[in-house]
């Protein structure tokens, strides 16, 4: 992995720093392929969005997107992180007078997965509730003790995501992606304005797709032609088995997954691993 | 402020650390007078009880009492912090096969605010409510943007503290301390099941004083003959002012301070500020 923080190449960050001490920032996570960020300006527009609703200054999004470009040169297809705390801070909650925040990039070569894309994944259905919070909700803080527990609810490596729902028993999205389903032949996705991440695999498939954003819950999967989950980072994958029900790679995900290779964002490695 | 990081004295902790990547981690905020810190007892029992709930593995608490002494030594009075985090991870939210928890201490004179102790402190009434979340409650986590959000409601240095209320508009805690009022006579504080954290300072005075745990709301404060928060750093604050009530502190509220002084924590530095 090679990392930065602000913009030097050094692994280490301020114990004072209040991204450790209260996780008090927001990240992204992309991919990077052959040197392009296709979805780069969905990133910096939600980083940006969300560090005014926190109240933190933000970084000159092109040097960003430039230390992304730098750390993730020569890998054919990475994985990037950037990290945005908001720097080193005295002892309270209070804002720092000199808010000073603290850049974080790590770049790593991206590990395949083109089963999970071309059959589908098994999801575990969350014993964990979200906990309804329209102040923190849709953006991708640092608070993540939430999706740290539901992630620990499963070991089975054959069982790929966790569905989760928030504190009224609606489906909000998976640990780690959000979710669509076909539903009566309309694409649904909930909302994220209580909990729940606005990924950008999200607003990209709402904005070139189209969606109706409504609330459902597990039960009405059961009536789903197709369920997939959507990240920036692994794409479209189909949900093949979710408990005891199951469903084929549908339509809707497969026009999806022709999207994003359109995007730039093929299925990883899927020549590579052929040839194998 | 003197740190260390497990255990040596430097102040970086690794920008993969969970605690910086997921607020992945615990903490207890404690004060030392004189190189005792008394209610250290209560903190190790926090930390191991929210550790299990976090499944992380609990340092040896012996070994972290000594550091807590060794890095406060000399200092009459301090302040000291130690942040337990889940440490180093992988990239995704699931558990490290082999977890190394990284441990950091700091600690720091202890600014003194005697006036606040004597005379009471005016509290603002957070507009952000807290999400109820039973998974978290409790516990002191590293998850703490909404105590940031809410600490930046005032920037009025008169304010001391916010009043916080959850989703369901019922009275849980101020930003960094517990409630209790005396509502008919009767001591209360609200249960911190769904949100708030179980403070060392609420813990000691069920154990040593009596409170029924009990819901209420904000306008039930107004028929309280005292109000007070309490701290394990602060001690017991009587609440002078909420908005347009106020009250005086109470015969409690001094009783708790008194059997604050004899458990070695009195008003700080009480004597020298008057000798000033």
């Amino acid at each position: 992995m090679r990392l930065s923080v602000d913009f030097h190449d050094t692994g280490a960050v301020a114990a004072t720093d209040r991204g450790f001490t209260y996780g008090d920032g927001l990240f992204e996570t992309l991919r990077v392929v052959a040197g392009v960020a296709p979805l780069w300006h969905r990133h910096a527009a939600r980083l940006s969005e969300s560090a005014g609703r926190l109240l933190m200054p933000l970084p000159d999004t092109d040097r960003l997107h430039g230390e992304v470009l730098r750390l993730s040169a020569g890998l054919d297809d990475a994985v990037v992180r950037v990290t945005l705390s908001r720097g080193v801070g005295e002892r309270g909650y209070a804002l720092p007078r000199d808010p000073r925040p603290t850049v974080v990039v790590a770049a790593a070569p991206l590990a395949t997965d083109t089963v999970a894309a071309e059959q589908g994944i098994a999801v575990h259905a969350c014993e964990l509730r979200l906990a309804r919070q329209p102040r923190l909700a849709g953006m991708k803080h640092l608070n993540r003790l939430e999706q740290v527990l539901a992630r620990a609810e499963w070991a089975d490596p054959a069982v790929a995501e966790g569905l989760l729902c928030d504190t009224e028993g609606r489906v909000v999205c998976a640990t780690a992606a959000n979710l669509f389903a076909v539903v009566d032949g309309e694409l649904l996705t909930p909302p994220v304005d209580q909990c729940g991440v606005a990924g950008v695999a999200r607003a990209e498939i709402l904005a070139a797709h189209g969606a109706r954003v409504a609330s459902f819950f597990p039960a009405d999967l059961t009536r789903a032609s197709e369920v997939f989950l959507t990240s920036a980072v692994r794409g479209i994958l189909p949900v093949r088995a979710l408990g005891a029900h199951a469903w084929p790679p549908g339509p809707v995900a497969r026009a999806l997954q022709a999207h994003w290779a359109r995007l730039g964002l093929p299925l990883p490695n899927r020549a590579k691993d052929r040839d194998r």
